[in-house]
Protein backbone atom coordinates (compact mmCIF):
# COMPACT_ATOMS: atom_id res chain seq x y z
CA UNK A 1 0.00 0.00 0.00
CA UNK A 2 1.07 3.39 -0.53
CA UNK A 3 0.21 5.96 1.61
CA UNK A 4 0.78 9.76 0.53
CA UNK A 5 -0.17 13.43 1.84
CA UNK A 6 -1.15 16.14 -0.65
CA UNK A 7 -2.26 19.79 -0.32
CA UNK A 8 -0.53 23.15 0.72
CA UNK A 9 2.59 22.64 3.05
CA UNK A 10 1.36 22.71 6.28
CA UNK A 11 -1.71 21.80 5.29
CA UNK A 12 -1.49 18.17 3.77
CA UNK A 13 -4.78 15.82 3.49
CA UNK A 14 -4.05 12.09 3.77
CA UNK A 15 -4.72 9.73 0.70
CA UNK A 16 -3.76 6.36 -0.33
CA UNK A 17 -2.92 4.73 -3.61
CA UNK A 18 -4.61 0.87 -4.36
CA UNK A 19 -3.54 -1.53 -6.40
CA UNK A 20 -4.49 -0.02 -9.86
CA UNK A 21 -3.19 3.22 -9.10
CA UNK A 22 -6.40 5.40 -8.16
CA UNK A 23 -6.37 7.79 -5.16
CA UNK A 24 -8.86 7.61 -2.29
CA UNK A 25 -9.24 10.41 0.33
CA UNK A 26 -8.05 9.24 4.20
CA UNK A 27 -9.61 11.72 5.84
CA UNK A 28 -12.60 9.84 6.38
CA UNK A 29 -10.33 7.53 9.07
CA UNK A 30 -7.63 10.04 10.14
CA UNK A 31 -6.81 13.79 10.32
CA UNK A 32 -3.20 13.13 9.13
CA UNK A 33 -0.34 10.26 8.80
CA UNK A 34 2.14 10.65 11.81
CA UNK A 35 3.38 8.75 14.77
CA UNK A 36 -0.03 8.53 16.54
CA UNK A 37 -2.07 7.13 13.19
CA UNK A 38 1.26 4.82 12.88
CA UNK A 39 1.55 3.55 16.47
CA UNK A 40 -2.69 3.02 16.56
CA UNK A 41 -2.92 0.58 13.74
CA UNK A 42 -3.90 2.91 10.86
CA UNK A 43 -2.41 1.17 8.76
CA UNK A 44 -4.32 -2.19 9.03
CA UNK A 45 -7.91 0.04 9.55
CA UNK A 46 -6.58 1.88 5.69
CA UNK A 47 -6.31 -1.62 4.34
CA UNK A 48 -9.71 -3.27 5.79
CA UNK A 49 -11.66 0.04 4.72
CA UNK A 50 -10.27 -0.16 1.31
CA UNK A 51 -11.49 -3.73 0.55
CA UNK A 52 -14.53 -2.71 2.24
CA UNK A 53 -15.02 0.22 -0.23
CA UNK A 54 -15.12 3.12 2.38
CA UNK A 55 -12.74 5.67 1.05
CA UNK A 56 -14.31 7.99 -1.83
CA UNK A 57 -12.01 8.12 -4.52
CA UNK A 58 -10.41 11.65 -5.32
CA UNK A 59 -8.53 13.17 -8.05
CA UNK A 60 -4.75 14.21 -6.81
CA UNK A 61 -3.90 15.97 -10.48
CA UNK A 62 -2.20 19.30 -10.02
CA UNK A 63 -1.83 18.94 -6.53
CA UNK A 64 1.53 19.54 -4.54
CA UNK A 65 2.52 16.40 -2.62
CA UNK A 66 3.70 17.02 0.74
CA UNK A 67 6.13 14.25 2.98
CA UNK A 68 4.35 11.00 3.55
CA UNK A 69 4.50 11.39 7.39
CA UNK A 70 4.04 14.87 9.38
CA UNK A 71 6.76 16.35 10.58
CA UNK A 72 8.77 13.56 12.66
CA UNK A 73 9.95 13.54 15.89
CA UNK A 74 13.67 12.87 14.59
CA UNK A 75 15.17 12.17 11.58
CA UNK A 76 18.26 10.29 12.02
CA UNK A 77 21.04 9.02 9.52
CA UNK A 78 23.88 6.32 8.87
CA UNK A 79 26.60 8.06 7.43
CA UNK A 80 29.14 5.94 5.05
CA UNK A 81 26.90 3.27 4.79
CA UNK A 82 28.04 1.52 1.14
CA UNK A 83 31.23 0.22 0.81
CA UNK A 84 31.45 2.39 -3.03
CA UNK A 85 30.42 5.60 -1.10
CA UNK A 86 32.74 5.42 2.17
CA UNK A 87 35.71 4.59 -1.04
CA UNK A 88 34.80 7.52 -3.15
CA UNK A 89 35.07 9.80 0.41
CA UNK A 90 38.50 8.37 1.29
CA UNK A 91 37.17 6.79 4.45
CA UNK A 92 37.66 3.23 5.83
CA UNK A 93 34.57 1.44 5.73
CA UNK A 94 33.05 1.77 8.93
CA UNK A 95 33.05 -1.08 12.36
CA UNK A 96 30.07 0.17 13.26
CA UNK A 97 27.09 2.25 12.14
CA UNK A 98 28.14 6.02 12.09
CA UNK A 99 25.09 7.83 13.07
CA UNK A 100 24.17 11.25 13.24
CA UNK A 101 20.85 13.67 13.19
CA UNK A 102 18.95 16.57 11.18
CA UNK A 103 16.76 18.63 12.06
CA UNK A 104 13.59 17.73 11.22
CA UNK A 105 12.51 21.16 10.38
CA UNK A 106 14.77 19.85 7.06
CA UNK A 107 11.92 17.55 5.82
CA UNK A 108 9.66 18.89 2.98
CA UNK A 109 7.89 17.00 0.07
CA UNK A 110 9.36 15.22 -2.57
CA UNK A 111 9.21 18.03 -5.41
CA UNK A 112 9.47 20.75 -3.51
CA UNK A 113 12.22 23.42 -3.96
CA UNK A 114 15.48 22.76 -2.13
CA UNK A 115 17.35 25.78 -1.20
CA UNK A 116 20.93 26.54 -1.53
CA UNK A 117 22.02 28.05 1.90
CA UNK A 118 23.48 31.37 1.91
CA UNK A 119 27.40 31.28 1.34
CA UNK A 120 27.14 27.56 0.04
CA UNK A 121 29.40 26.45 -2.95
CA UNK A 122 28.96 23.08 -1.84
CA UNK A 123 25.55 21.84 -1.96
CA UNK A 124 25.33 17.79 -2.87
CA UNK A 125 22.68 15.35 -3.37
CA UNK A 126 22.21 11.58 -1.38
CA UNK A 127 19.31 9.41 -2.42
CA UNK A 128 18.60 7.06 0.45
CA UNK A 129 16.12 4.65 1.62
CA UNK A 130 14.31 6.16 4.32
CA UNK A 131 13.00 3.74 7.13
CA UNK A 132 10.01 4.98 8.86
CA UNK A 133 9.20 3.71 12.34
CA UNK A 134 5.50 2.83 13.48
CA UNK A 135 5.95 1.24 16.56
CA UNK A 136 8.66 2.17 19.56
CA UNK A 137 12.27 0.60 19.57
CA UNK A 138 13.94 1.02 22.74
CA UNK A 139 16.83 -1.79 23.39
CA UNK A 140 15.77 -3.93 20.74
CA UNK A 141 17.04 -7.69 21.22
CA UNK A 142 17.89 -9.38 18.27
CA UNK A 143 17.53 -7.68 14.21
CA UNK A 144 14.73 -9.85 13.49
CA UNK A 145 12.93 -7.64 15.83
CA UNK A 146 13.54 -4.77 13.97
CA UNK A 147 10.55 -5.57 11.15
CA UNK A 148 8.18 -5.41 14.13
CA UNK A 149 8.93 -1.51 14.69
CA UNK A 150 9.04 -0.48 10.71
CA UNK A 151 5.28 1.34 8.78
CA UNK A 152 7.42 1.12 5.97
CA UNK A 153 9.90 2.87 3.22
CA UNK A 154 10.62 6.26 1.42
CA UNK A 155 12.94 7.87 -0.54
CA UNK A 156 14.69 10.23 0.99
CA UNK A 157 17.44 12.89 -0.62
CA UNK A 158 19.99 13.69 2.14
CA UNK A 159 20.86 17.05 1.19
CA UNK A 160 24.45 18.14 2.88
CA UNK A 161 26.20 21.01 2.58
CA UNK A 162 30.02 19.76 2.35
CA UNK A 163 31.80 22.63 3.73
CA UNK A 164 29.77 22.95 6.41
CA UNK A 165 30.08 19.51 7.31
CA UNK A 166 33.39 18.93 7.11
CA UNK A 167 35.51 22.97 6.82
CA UNK A 168 33.36 24.64 9.60
CA UNK A 169 34.16 22.21 12.64
CA UNK A 170 32.31 20.25 15.02
CA UNK A 171 30.19 17.31 13.90
CA UNK A 172 28.77 16.63 10.32
CA UNK A 173 25.00 17.89 11.68
CA UNK A 174 25.79 21.56 10.61
CA UNK A 175 26.22 20.42 7.00
CA UNK A 176 22.85 18.60 7.10
CA UNK A 177 20.37 20.74 9.11
CA UNK A 178 19.69 23.42 6.44
CA UNK A 179 16.73 24.28 5.44
CA UNK A 180 14.58 21.97 3.04
CA UNK A 181 17.27 19.59 2.91
CA UNK A 182 15.31 16.29 3.28
CA UNK A 183 12.88 16.21 0.76
CA UNK A 184 11.13 12.53 1.43
CA UNK A 185 8.41 11.05 -0.21
CA UNK A 186 6.96 10.97 -2.74
CA UNK A 187 5.07 7.75 -0.88
CA UNK A 188 4.91 5.60 2.59
CA UNK A 189 5.16 2.18 0.98
CA UNK A 190 4.29 -0.73 3.67
CA UNK A 191 6.86 -3.43 3.96
CA UNK A 192 4.48 -5.95 1.96
CA UNK A 193 4.38 -3.78 -1.05
CA UNK A 194 8.72 -3.41 -0.95
CA UNK A 195 9.60 -6.94 -0.27
CA UNK A 196 12.89 -7.36 0.62
CA UNK A 197 14.71 -3.67 1.14
CA UNK A 198 18.46 -4.90 0.23
CA UNK A 199 17.18 -5.58 -3.21
CA UNK A 200 16.12 -2.27 -4.13
CA UNK A 201 18.15 -0.43 -7.29
CA UNK A 202 18.06 3.11 -6.45
CA UNK A 203 19.14 6.36 -8.95
CA UNK A 204 20.00 9.97 -9.30
CA UNK A 205 20.68 12.33 -11.95
CA UNK A 206 21.08 15.62 -11.99
CA UNK A 207 19.38 17.39 -14.93
CA UNK A 208 19.24 14.64 -16.27
CA UNK A 209 22.86 13.46 -15.86
CA UNK A 210 23.30 9.87 -14.17
CA UNK A 211 24.95 10.35 -10.97
CA UNK A 212 24.13 7.77 -8.62
CA UNK A 213 23.49 4.09 -9.43
CA UNK A 214 23.22 1.84 -6.41
CA UNK A 215 21.48 -1.25 -5.21
CA UNK A 216 20.50 -1.51 -1.24
CA UNK A 217 22.30 -5.11 -1.57
CA UNK A 218 25.37 -3.01 -0.97
CA UNK A 219 24.64 -1.65 2.14
CA UNK A 220 27.21 -2.35 4.79
CA UNK A 221 24.70 -2.82 7.86
CA UNK A 222 20.98 -3.71 6.41
CA UNK A 223 17.85 -2.23 7.38
CA UNK A 224 17.20 -4.53 10.31
CA UNK A 225 20.79 -3.99 11.31
CA UNK A 226 20.72 -0.24 11.45
CA UNK A 227 17.36 -0.20 13.06
CA UNK A 228 18.02 -3.02 15.61
CA UNK A 229 21.81 -0.59 16.59
CA UNK A 230 20.25 2.96 16.90
CA UNK A 231 17.45 1.37 19.52
CA UNK A 232 20.70 0.16 21.86
CA UNK A 233 21.78 4.16 21.90
CA UNK A 234 18.08 6.00 21.28
CA UNK A 235 14.12 5.46 21.59
CA UNK A 236 13.09 5.55 18.30
CA UNK A 237 9.19 6.37 17.91
CA UNK A 238 6.52 6.22 15.58
CA UNK A 239 6.90 8.96 12.92
CA UNK A 240 10.27 8.87 13.22
CA UNK A 241 12.15 8.83 10.05
CA UNK A 242 16.07 6.87 9.68
CA UNK A 243 18.04 7.59 6.50
CA UNK A 244 20.51 4.74 5.79
CA UNK A 245 22.68 5.95 3.43
CA UNK A 246 24.01 6.78 -0.04
CA UNK A 247 25.48 5.05 -2.28
CA UNK A 248 28.31 6.25 -4.66
CA UNK A 249 28.07 8.85 -7.09
CA UNK A 250 28.00 11.68 -4.74
CA UNK A 251 29.84 15.53 -5.70
CA UNK A 252 31.76 15.10 -2.79
CA UNK A 253 35.20 12.94 -3.25
CA UNK A 254 36.37 11.12 -6.08
CA UNK A 255 34.03 12.13 -8.84
CA UNK A 256 34.44 15.27 -11.22
CA UNK A 257 30.69 16.22 -10.76
CA UNK A 258 29.89 19.41 -9.84
CA UNK A 259 28.08 20.46 -6.11
CA UNK A 260 24.21 21.98 -6.78
CA UNK A 261 23.72 24.84 -7.61
CA UNK A 262 19.58 27.14 -8.34
CA UNK A 263 18.11 25.75 -11.12
CA UNK A 264 19.54 22.50 -11.11
CA UNK A 265 17.18 19.94 -11.74
CA UNK A 266 17.73 16.64 -8.92
CA UNK A 267 15.39 13.64 -9.65
CA UNK A 268 15.75 10.77 -7.54
CA UNK A 269 14.05 6.63 -7.63
CA UNK A 270 14.08 3.86 -5.88
CA UNK A 271 12.24 0.35 -7.06
CA UNK A 272 8.85 0.60 -5.84
CA UNK A 273 9.28 3.82 -3.93
CA UNK A 274 8.27 6.13 -6.88
CA UNK A 275 10.43 9.19 -8.09
CA UNK A 276 11.30 12.90 -6.40
CA UNK A 277 11.87 15.90 -8.45
CA UNK A 278 13.10 18.65 -6.89
CA UNK A 279 14.63 21.86 -8.34
CA UNK A 280 17.50 23.97 -6.57
CA UNK A 281 16.72 27.53 -5.34
CA UNK A 282 18.75 30.29 -3.77
CA UNK A 283 18.40 31.00 0.38
CA UNK B 1 8.48 35.44 35.06
CA UNK B 2 9.13 32.27 35.39
CA UNK B 3 6.87 29.18 33.25
CA UNK B 4 6.80 25.67 34.20
CA UNK B 5 4.88 22.78 33.70
CA UNK B 6 3.33 20.19 36.30
CA UNK B 7 1.98 16.77 36.68
CA UNK B 8 2.61 13.36 34.98
CA UNK B 9 4.73 13.11 32.57
CA UNK B 10 2.92 13.80 28.97
CA UNK B 11 -0.10 15.71 30.65
CA UNK B 12 1.63 18.20 32.37
CA UNK B 13 -0.47 21.50 32.90
CA UNK B 14 0.97 25.11 32.65
CA UNK B 15 1.39 27.64 35.20
CA UNK B 16 3.61 30.46 36.35
CA UNK B 17 5.31 31.70 39.36
CA UNK B 18 4.72 35.41 40.11
CA UNK B 19 7.12 37.75 41.66
CA UNK B 20 6.15 36.69 45.53
CA UNK B 21 6.57 32.98 44.58
CA UNK B 22 2.79 32.25 44.28
CA UNK B 23 2.05 29.74 41.93
CA UNK B 24 -1.08 30.43 39.18
CA UNK B 25 -2.85 27.72 37.14
CA UNK B 26 -2.39 28.99 33.15
CA UNK B 27 -4.95 26.55 31.79
CA UNK B 28 -7.27 29.86 31.93
CA UNK B 29 -4.98 31.46 28.90
CA UNK B 30 -3.64 27.72 27.17
CA UNK B 31 -3.38 24.19 27.59
CA UNK B 32 0.12 24.06 27.58
CA UNK B 33 3.52 26.38 27.22
CA UNK B 34 4.74 25.30 23.48
CA UNK B 35 5.72 26.70 20.16
CA UNK B 36 2.82 28.28 19.38
CA UNK B 37 2.21 29.73 22.44
CA UNK B 38 5.98 31.19 22.70
CA UNK B 39 5.31 32.46 19.14
CA UNK B 40 1.56 34.13 19.88
CA UNK B 41 2.79 36.17 22.37
CA UNK B 42 1.57 34.05 25.27
CA UNK B 43 4.24 35.32 27.59
CA UNK B 44 2.45 38.76 27.32
CA UNK B 45 -0.47 37.56 27.92
CA UNK B 46 0.41 35.86 30.74
CA UNK B 47 2.38 38.66 32.39
CA UNK B 48 -1.32 41.10 31.67
CA UNK B 49 -3.15 38.28 33.03
CA UNK B 50 -0.93 38.00 36.24
CA UNK B 51 -1.28 42.03 36.34
CA UNK B 52 -5.25 42.18 36.20
CA UNK B 53 -5.30 39.48 38.90
CA UNK B 54 -7.05 36.81 36.27
CA UNK B 55 -4.95 33.53 37.14
CA UNK B 56 -6.31 31.66 40.09
CA UNK B 57 -3.44 30.21 42.44
CA UNK B 58 -2.66 27.23 42.64
CA UNK B 59 -0.82 24.79 45.15
CA UNK B 60 1.88 22.78 43.19
CA UNK B 61 3.04 21.35 46.53
CA UNK B 62 4.17 17.66 45.36
CA UNK B 63 3.50 17.52 41.93
CA UNK B 64 6.01 16.25 39.63
CA UNK B 65 7.43 19.53 37.62
CA UNK B 66 7.93 18.53 34.19
CA UNK B 67 10.45 20.66 31.44
CA UNK B 68 9.10 23.75 30.67
CA UNK B 69 8.17 23.90 27.02
CA UNK B 70 6.41 20.72 25.75
CA UNK B 71 8.51 18.40 23.10
CA UNK B 72 10.72 21.20 21.29
CA UNK B 73 11.01 20.78 17.32
CA UNK B 74 15.14 20.32 17.89
CA UNK B 75 17.36 20.43 20.77
CA UNK B 76 20.80 21.93 19.77
CA UNK B 77 23.73 21.72 21.44
CA UNK B 78 27.32 24.06 21.49
CA UNK B 79 29.98 21.64 22.33
CA UNK B 80 33.17 23.07 23.99
CA UNK B 81 32.00 26.41 24.42
CA UNK B 82 33.96 27.41 27.58
CA UNK B 83 37.59 27.32 27.82
CA UNK B 84 38.13 25.94 30.86
CA UNK B 85 36.12 22.81 29.58
CA UNK B 86 37.56 22.61 26.27
CA UNK B 87 40.78 22.59 27.98
CA UNK B 88 40.44 20.17 30.30
CA UNK B 89 39.50 17.30 27.63
CA UNK B 90 42.41 18.47 25.36
CA UNK B 91 40.69 20.12 22.80
CA UNK B 92 42.35 23.59 21.44
CA UNK B 93 39.54 26.35 21.73
CA UNK B 94 37.31 26.00 18.69
CA UNK B 95 37.12 28.68 15.93
CA UNK B 96 33.73 28.84 15.83
CA UNK B 97 30.88 26.82 17.33
CA UNK B 98 30.57 23.23 17.18
CA UNK B 99 27.37 22.28 16.95
CA UNK B 100 25.16 18.68 16.98
CA UNK B 101 21.97 18.04 17.59
CA UNK B 102 20.40 15.40 20.42
CA UNK B 103 17.09 13.81 19.90
CA UNK B 104 13.95 15.37 21.41
CA UNK B 105 12.74 12.68 22.92
CA UNK B 106 15.75 13.17 25.51
CA UNK B 107 13.91 15.78 27.05
CA UNK B 108 12.40 14.95 30.96
CA UNK B 109 11.76 16.85 33.76
CA UNK B 110 14.09 18.53 35.63
CA UNK B 111 13.72 16.08 38.76
CA UNK B 112 12.90 13.17 36.72
CA UNK B 113 15.20 10.03 37.01
CA UNK B 114 17.86 9.60 34.37
CA UNK B 115 18.87 6.44 33.14
CA UNK B 116 22.48 4.96 32.35
CA UNK B 117 22.34 3.26 29.49
CA UNK B 118 22.94 -0.29 28.72
CA UNK B 119 25.91 -1.59 28.57
CA UNK B 120 27.37 2.09 29.93
CA UNK B 121 30.27 2.75 31.82
CA UNK B 122 30.98 6.17 31.44
CA UNK B 123 27.51 8.94 31.53
CA UNK B 124 28.49 11.75 32.81
CA UNK B 125 26.79 15.16 33.16
CA UNK B 126 26.94 18.91 32.44
CA UNK B 127 25.24 21.89 33.65
CA UNK B 128 24.46 23.95 30.52
CA UNK B 129 22.40 27.20 30.27
CA UNK B 130 19.42 26.70 27.76
CA UNK B 131 18.32 29.09 25.26
CA UNK B 132 14.29 28.30 24.80
CA UNK B 133 13.52 30.23 21.29
CA UNK B 134 10.29 32.16 20.89
CA UNK B 135 10.21 33.57 17.38
CA UNK B 136 11.41 31.57 13.80
CA UNK B 137 14.94 32.46 13.74
CA UNK B 138 16.29 32.02 9.93
CA UNK B 139 19.68 33.72 8.85
CA UNK B 140 19.23 36.71 11.42
CA UNK B 141 21.62 39.72 9.83
CA UNK B 142 23.46 40.48 13.13
CA UNK B 143 24.11 38.67 16.60
CA UNK B 144 21.88 41.57 18.22
CA UNK B 145 18.87 40.68 16.52
CA UNK B 146 19.13 37.53 18.79
CA UNK B 147 17.33 39.18 21.58
CA UNK B 148 14.24 39.36 19.68
CA UNK B 149 13.94 35.39 18.76
CA UNK B 150 14.68 34.46 22.82
CA UNK B 151 11.69 33.36 24.72
CA UNK B 152 13.93 32.59 27.95
CA UNK B 153 16.17 30.86 29.89
CA UNK B 154 16.23 27.36 31.89
CA UNK B 155 19.01 24.85 33.37
CA UNK B 156 19.74 22.01 31.09
CA UNK B 157 21.86 18.70 32.29
CA UNK B 158 23.50 17.95 28.46
CA UNK B 159 23.88 14.40 29.43
CA UNK B 160 26.62 12.18 27.96
CA UNK B 161 27.82 8.85 27.30
CA UNK B 162 31.69 9.51 26.46
CA UNK B 163 32.45 6.13 25.03
CA UNK B 164 29.40 5.83 22.85
CA UNK B 165 30.52 9.71 22.30
CA UNK B 166 34.36 9.58 21.25
CA UNK B 167 34.69 5.64 21.27
CA UNK B 168 31.97 3.99 18.94
CA UNK B 169 32.60 5.68 15.60
CA UNK B 170 31.48 8.65 13.86
CA UNK B 171 29.24 11.90 15.47
CA UNK B 172 29.32 13.26 18.92
CA UNK B 173 25.23 12.55 18.99
CA UNK B 174 25.67 8.55 19.13
CA UNK B 175 26.73 9.54 22.99
CA UNK B 176 24.24 12.17 23.46
CA UNK B 177 20.26 11.01 22.18
CA UNK B 178 19.94 7.88 25.35
CA UNK B 179 16.50 8.36 26.83
CA UNK B 180 16.55 10.97 29.79
CA UNK B 181 19.54 12.27 28.66
CA UNK B 182 18.35 16.15 29.09
CA UNK B 183 16.52 17.35 31.98
CA UNK B 184 15.43 20.83 31.42
CA UNK B 185 14.07 23.11 34.09
CA UNK B 186 12.62 23.59 36.50
CA UNK B 187 11.72 27.00 34.95
CA UNK B 188 11.55 29.18 31.83
CA UNK B 189 12.19 31.94 33.08
CA UNK B 190 11.41 34.88 30.60
CA UNK B 191 14.76 37.64 29.68
CA UNK B 192 13.79 40.37 31.78
CA UNK B 193 14.35 38.40 34.63
CA UNK B 194 17.41 36.65 33.96
CA UNK B 195 19.14 40.17 33.22
CA UNK B 196 22.73 39.37 31.25
CA UNK B 197 22.79 36.13 30.10
CA UNK B 198 27.05 36.54 30.30
CA UNK B 199 26.94 36.92 33.66
CA UNK B 200 25.29 33.81 35.76
CA UNK B 201 26.98 31.64 37.72
CA UNK B 202 26.31 27.94 37.60
CA UNK B 203 27.15 25.03 39.68
CA UNK B 204 26.32 21.10 39.79
CA UNK B 205 26.93 18.58 42.22
CA UNK B 206 27.07 15.01 42.38
CA UNK B 207 26.27 13.12 45.90
CA UNK B 208 26.57 16.58 47.13
CA UNK B 209 30.02 16.90 46.20
CA UNK B 210 30.87 19.86 44.12
CA UNK B 211 31.63 19.23 40.30
CA UNK B 212 31.09 22.16 38.35
CA UNK B 213 31.63 25.55 39.70
CA UNK B 214 31.64 28.06 36.29
CA UNK B 215 30.23 31.19 35.01
CA UNK B 216 28.56 32.22 31.74
CA UNK B 217 31.21 35.07 31.18
CA UNK B 218 33.56 32.42 30.47
CA UNK B 219 31.46 30.97 27.20
CA UNK B 220 33.56 31.44 24.60
CA UNK B 221 30.63 32.36 22.40
CA UNK B 222 28.25 33.95 23.83
CA UNK B 223 24.39 33.46 23.86
CA UNK B 224 23.77 36.28 21.00
CA UNK B 225 26.50 35.07 18.90
CA UNK B 226 25.68 31.39 19.08
CA UNK B 227 21.88 31.82 18.45
CA UNK B 228 22.76 34.51 15.16
CA UNK B 229 25.25 31.53 13.94
CA UNK B 230 23.01 28.92 14.37
CA UNK B 231 20.05 30.87 12.13
CA UNK B 232 22.96 30.88 9.80
CA UNK B 233 22.84 27.12 9.38
CA UNK B 234 19.14 25.41 9.99
CA UNK B 235 16.03 27.26 10.82
CA UNK B 236 15.65 27.82 14.82
CA UNK B 237 11.89 27.94 15.50
CA UNK B 238 9.40 28.77 18.56
CA UNK B 239 9.99 26.15 21.33
CA UNK B 240 13.02 25.02 19.75
CA UNK B 241 15.98 24.54 22.83
CA UNK B 242 19.52 25.51 22.46
CA UNK B 243 22.23 24.08 25.11
CA UNK B 244 24.98 26.53 25.26
CA UNK B 245 27.37 24.16 26.38
CA UNK B 246 29.51 23.34 29.77
CA UNK B 247 31.94 24.72 31.87
CA UNK B 248 34.69 22.33 33.46
CA UNK B 249 34.53 19.93 35.98
CA UNK B 250 32.97 17.01 34.20
CA UNK B 251 33.91 13.63 34.55
CA UNK B 252 36.00 12.65 31.35
CA UNK B 253 38.99 14.72 30.66
CA UNK B 254 41.66 15.62 33.41
CA UNK B 255 39.82 15.30 36.62
CA UNK B 256 39.52 12.39 38.62
CA UNK B 257 35.65 12.46 38.97
CA UNK B 258 34.62 9.06 38.87
CA UNK B 259 31.57 8.73 36.01
CA UNK B 260 27.94 8.20 37.21
CA UNK B 261 26.12 5.66 38.37
CA UNK B 262 22.96 3.76 39.35
CA UNK B 263 21.86 5.52 42.45
CA UNK B 264 24.05 8.61 42.56
CA UNK B 265 22.21 12.19 43.16
CA UNK B 266 23.15 14.95 40.30
CA UNK B 267 22.34 18.45 41.30
CA UNK B 268 22.19 21.83 39.37
CA UNK B 269 21.55 24.98 39.71
CA UNK B 270 22.25 28.28 37.44
CA UNK B 271 21.99 32.06 39.25
CA UNK B 272 17.88 32.91 38.90
CA UNK B 273 16.97 29.71 37.14
CA UNK B 274 16.39 27.64 40.14
CA UNK B 275 17.72 23.71 40.87
CA UNK B 276 17.65 20.24 39.37
CA UNK B 277 18.03 16.83 41.54
CA UNK B 278 17.90 13.75 39.67
CA UNK B 279 18.53 10.40 41.12
CA UNK B 280 20.66 8.03 38.47
CA UNK B 281 18.62 4.54 37.65
CA UNK B 282 19.98 2.09 35.08
CA UNK B 283 18.19 1.42 31.78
Amino acid sequence: MRLLRVGPAGAERPAVLDADDVAHDLTPLTADIDGAFLAGGGVDRVRQALADGLLPVVDLAGQRVGAPVARPGKVVCVGLNYADHAAETGTPPPAEPVVFLKAVNTVVGPDDAVLVPRGSVKTDYEVELAVVIGRTARYLDSQADADGVIAGYAIADDVTERAFQHERGGTWDKGKSCETFNPLGPWLVTPDDVGDPQDLAMRLWVNGEPRQDGHTKNMIFGVRHVVWYLSQFMVLEPGDVVNTGTPAGVAFGANDFPYLRAGDVVEAEIDGLGRQRHVLGQA
